[in-house]
């Protein structure tokens, strides 16, 4: 029951001129990279001379892949890797990518950050013409109408353009068969996907922090419904799909981007930033510390506190060591204490009327028992100040807002919900506003979890509940 | 490079009366009886109220199932084991069964003992209409064919019974749905498949001695080519493909399966002891003690001792400790001595005449090892007899026969043999005797692996290489 | 609770000539063949030129070395291992051996096999003059009057020559300083110790089974109350303590040590091999087969067969995948069947008068288990013969016998206890035959749990109560 | 080959009048707390009713604490706890705390944090008294003398009074015996140690932050020299050791406690960010922004900004992933690339005149990395600022400083240090102003490690030479 928002996936592949690269450590290295895209599950797929090797599990990248692991995938000319955070309830090993699949057209593996909107109308059919499918990722669908194609193509590429006639919905993905390796992001582009050089070899990342972190130069971001296909004569541009769309998930700007990444050409760092400026000239009000909830609260805070004069101070430590594997402590000492994962600093809060800064609500609790936390401090006044307007609506674009039940903006009024969490005042961004965050970015954005606006038809409520097949997920 | 032959598998199935019984955990206690099968990969799954939940990984049953594990399969009225030998060089996650997979006609769990033979051909027509796998697996081929005749049929078994009309080779299955649990043996017989009762529940393993285990009832064996469905009116026989054939892998009373087992009527322990009665005919010595090679040697070596008069005797001790994850000591410390994993025991050995039994040659470097080690300890005479004739032929049934090149029986006359492995006498059971040891089975057999002999046409080598892709299995 | 008795310890040592020998390798050999001494706890300390290093913790030999650990403790010129039991509840990592301490006078590892009986004494004086205990062991009291003398000697052979005067009870000791290699057997010869010779190196070992098991040939059993001390002079031997005394342990012979070791001389499994006879001549019966149970009874079983006449057949397999991480089955399932751990061969069973051999009743529920399994099964009659006699004595001197309480035969009459296991009759082993098991034997015998006739004074009650700390080991 | 340094140690302990209070819950949560002052092994020992258990390992608290294992240390009235840092190459198991005795005075668990500087020749001493070590700790040597008091005195403080007589050096202690907890400051208190209270129970910690963790209140610190005892009436002071000596270790406030923690008075954030003013005004540069070196500089650059005026900004991205296990990439892929652990944001560095806030420089190599690294990203110059003096001498009271020969502010000019780091300038605070830090700190500091001036002799190098014992550590 988590009480924060969730992207999806994070995707990488790399293509390298050199037939014996060390592409598993360099697709390692750049999954670190990617981590905060998702934690439940990490996997690597290597090609060596059309031969592929995998390795995927459940866990961070530092648990899925030890040294002996990563040789054991050894060298090759491309990989392809995949970070995930499942939205499940308990984490399924079956669900991990990259998925890698046998056919006698030629084997694929294939990553997939996104979620379609039309994957249970596509799943009945392709079951009713004889397909079986092995897990509950929409990734096995896509994978299912790329093979369907690929039969009476020559060309896998051919095959990939076929089938985005076929899949709606958001979809970044890096598709490696034994020659090529082909990245794709969706006629929308939901989902951020760029292109990067390095030494001459060609890499794709969700993002360019990870571009950075091996070395590589950025060269640009896929267009919408842009295909680009490598092989031994480098990168190719397919364009068939790209319709002039553009609708960026504008909370990749808000939450889920690194902030060293840069997207559609803005910096996510700016962005985040300028929330900030922004929420201090929407909701001005007069304190003596602005601090920003760690670690996603604390750009804005500086934004607001660069626009308002009000100093930036640190309000908190947050305990480093508390890992995954956390025992939680009781409830009585729970109640006694929150202070485990975040502790306040006194001096700076306390005696002074605090702004403080998040960047999103979503249930309140967290919220409320930080503001309560402050408080106990000494602070004499606590402003809350969200980096985001509020969330109304789900997302069907592979953000983590299942249904509205569990939006505290679905139920209360913002009077209600400033009481609920207990603050002085409290101010969200303007959904006007959102959108102008990433200065300079050459892109739309999708806003619909804000708005109620999407670019494409929400999927209907009846395909969803036809399809409940009544199997749970491997252990 | 192991010098020893492997069954491929063991399967169990249980469908009870009570639908919150704890099928998991008597499955679990089948498959420990079941272990010596196939000790590469466990796994189960468990059918509640129309919920398939599973767990499967590499390692033996012990490694794969905790506590924890068997209380998240939970309750429910049907499970599915599965034991796994895998015959390739490294072990694969993605290979472990049952394999579970989703539907909208209803899901589907199956676990498979045996190997079919125009599997090659099966998987190009099924990938050439679209399907795609995720192993290497001929169960997955099984999967896709059932699949693809479910869509047009009403009953499960119905699929299952025109399935088998395609499929050909050796198989005993057990298949789960949401509401029945199937078993099948092909029409064959190749590899053992029994029935059991257990107050009322019906049971199904490839051996007796699970239903021991679990303290269930044997009922019968089922006949090669029959069906036998369960659901809540209990057990119903299909016997459509039941063509009178019979060719049970000999074996399987030779080697595979455990001495305490009844296979179609006969005893295994029995029938060793019977290869040692033969073989005491055939090949008579003069010699002061007869010991058997543990733990597959013993039984024969009695035999032989009854029949000829000379007195069975303890020769070694094998250390119960030396685990599969024992670290290989260095080739100087290997050549100093053998005896860590085997020692002699002097009493027993030294200045005698000794007759040395075991189940088997394959490439008849343990054999020499061992021979070698009797010598030492003080032997004056070493006469070899092997309780099977010499492996001549690969199998494609099952066995983990792949090549001719490993079999020392190809490349040397049998004097080389004795040569080779430093005998004063060898002599192998004779083909005839061999079919003759299970005394009273209600059974043809198999010995293509000795004679040459195949029930079912040898598949075409040209299938074979076709089918060569370059993939490699999940690390 | 378990219904076994248990040797307190195995112990290993090797002297090399050559200083960068892979003195870790021979010792972790060694300590796989003495693994069956103790299923605890396993360690080992390897010097290099004066430098000790050492690893040891909870767990059979092959959890406790990895490669890596082995490789990380390098080659020297010297090495001690050891395998204990705890006859403790808990297992604590603190009383894994071999302790390993530094002092002024030159660093010290200590295995040790045994146990002391004035330690309750001498370890309230030791603490009263300021030392301080990190474990419960027996050893680390050892440990200490060794130091106290080595403060005021010259040689580390004359503080233990000196501490010999001290301690009092059952110790085989291999101790090892920075230049020497240092074995000990206590005056009487409770616990066995042999000496070895590998290509000019020495090696010391509990049981021949571990000179066997790295191809070291034996030399000769240390004499009771022996000193042998190895440096780069090769073997020096002091005989101060060596007062004629000699009281081995009978239940080596019956029980503990290997069937492949020779120990004074005598074969182990001749020895249980007369124990057959011995019965056989004690307690004829009228029978159609003789079984053993598995392991410990079958050289019994066959002993009694030659001598009877009655043949000696298979009765029961024994699972050995059952491992110590076994899964327990509900009470209901236990109740349902015993056959997962042991199962029986009904065709040697059936419709026979059947005599059951095992080499010891402690508590008798096993037994009572086994002899119901075995008329499950269709025995006629059922015999039962045990080889040793009834325990009616605890042990001082390190088998796990606590306390009376346990023992069946304490308790019961020899009729009771045939009533109690379900018999149709029932024979123990003469306390007089039991003496002459091991044929040729130079050596004589504490039987003191069978007689109640210790060699050496029993420690009194009123010492251990007192010494009743209230600390609990280190889980 | 670290380039930071290191704390050695953190301790906690807690005292209920509960007898059955969750006193390992409570120590756990304030472990964590603590985690920040030793990464490599954890430990706790619990007292029930005098019977102490505990549970020890290499390994981050998270690592060495499972559910299981904390309910098996289960319930009591007090609770010992202790993070350590070894300084050592390799870590080892038996150098984890708290130690635990057994005695026949009692029991007795000891935590420490700090160094002696007369324990080579108190060990000395002690072996020569026939005393045996088993682990090279300065902590075993305490227990030494403090038994050896104990024998002779009726109370344990009174024994602990004794020892404070003639051990010398850096400690704070936490002693638990089977009815007392004893908390103990050495006289010049050099490392901090606070009392805190639970709802009527007693605490102590190393920091004030741990008793926030759990809800305590802050009671006091420990006056340098005092001995706090607790048992069932209530907390009892020993001053007779307070000398009006205080020398707390200056680097607490520049790195080691973390920055939510109070010491003698002050708050150790205030003291960075007063570090940084003081920075600005020593030397003064002009620029367009100022950042820190995550996390350790990100407060100085804070206080740096208020005082200068140029903006703060945040110039880094730190991988919270990069754990403990992270797999090194190869020498070839870090030279392309250092920005996997930690990468620049380009927005807030390119073009601009950047000030670089960093703790400490030791070697040197991390800097000359990270300037170089601001330099890639586009900064037009870089100057470094460090929030304290150079260390030019090594620190025997607990940090880890071992020799000169690490420390580049030893073997080069400050102008050197700009060079090597490629700076365009460097400044450092003064010794002067390190001091002052530390706003209305009721105590006296030592800074040895910049001034050489110590409050106590360094212990000569004879003495360490001849310690150096041939033995090494558990592995």
């Amino acid at each position: 029951m988590s009480d924060s928002l969730y992207e999806e996936c994070g995707i990488f592949g790399i293509y390298s001129k050199n037939s014996s690269c060390d592409v598993a450590s360099q697709a390692h290295l750049a999954l670190y990279a990617l981590q905060h895209r998702g934690q439940e599950s990490a996997g690597l797929a290597v090609c060596n001379e059309g031969l592929m090797q995998y390795h995927r599990d459940i866990g961070l990248v530092p648990d899925v892949f030890s040294k002996d692991t990563l040789e054991k995938l050894g060298s090759g000319n491309m990989a392809v890797g995949h970070v995930r955070y499942s939205s499940r309830d308990h984490k399924s090993r079956s669900n991990a990518q990259p998925l890698v699949v046998r056919h006698v057209k030629g084997s694929m593996a294939v990553a997939h950050n996104g979620r379609l909107t039309n994957a249970a109308a596509l799943r009945e059919k392709l079951e009713l013409e004889g397909a079986i499918f092995h897990s509950t990722s929409n990734t096995e669908i896509i994978l299912h109408v790329i093979t369907k194609k690929r039969i009476h193509t020559h060309k896998i590429e051919e095959a990939v353009e076929q089938a985005m006639g076929e899949i709606e919905g958001a979809y970044s993905l890096v598709i490696m068969s034994p020659k090529k390796l082909i990245a794709v992001r969706d006629p929308h582009g939901f989902r951020p996907l760029c292109m990067g050089t390095l030494g001459g070899d060609t890499v794709f990342a969700s993002e360019s922090c990870a571009l950075d972190s091996i070395g590589a130069d950025f060269v640009r971001d896929l267009e919408p419904g842009e295909i680009v296909m490598v092989d031994k004569d480098g990168p190719h541009s397919i364009k068939t799909h790209c319709k002039g769309l553009s609708h960026l998930c504008v909370f990749e700007f808000i939450y889920f981007a690194r902030p060293d990444s840069v997207i559609a050409g803005a910096s996510v760092h700016t962005a985040r930033l300028r929330a900030g400026v922004f929420l201090a000239l929407e909701h001005p009000v007069q304190a003596d510390v602005v601090i920003g909830v760690p670690d996603s609260g604390l750009d804005a805070a500086l934004g607001f506190s660069r626009q308002s004069g009000i100093p930036y101070g640190v309000g908190f430590i947050k305990n480093k060591y508390i890992a995954r594997t956390f025992i939680q402590p009781s409830q009585e000492e729970r109640d006694r204490s929150v202070r485990i994962k975040l502790n306040t600093i006194e001096a700076t809060i306390k005696d002074k009327r605090v702004v403080l800064i998040d960047d999103s609500i979503v249930r309140g609790t967290t919220m409320s028992r930080i503001v309560r936390l402050i408080r106990e401090t000494g602070a004499k006044e606590v402003h809350v100040r969200v980096s985001s307007p509020p969330f109304v609506n789900p997302c069907y674009f592979g953000t983590d807002i299942s249904s509205r039940d569990n939006l505290i903006a679905c139920k209360m009024s913002k009077d209600e919900i400033r009481d609920f969490i207990g603050a002085d005042s409290l101010g969200f961004l303007s959904t006007d506003n959102v959108k102008k965050i990433a200065e300079g970015a050459k892109c739309g954005f999708c806003a619909g979890c804000f708005t109620g606006e999407y670019p494409i038809p929400e999927p209907s409520i009846v395909q969803k509940s036809k399809f409940e097949y009544k199997i749970s997920e491997e252990m």
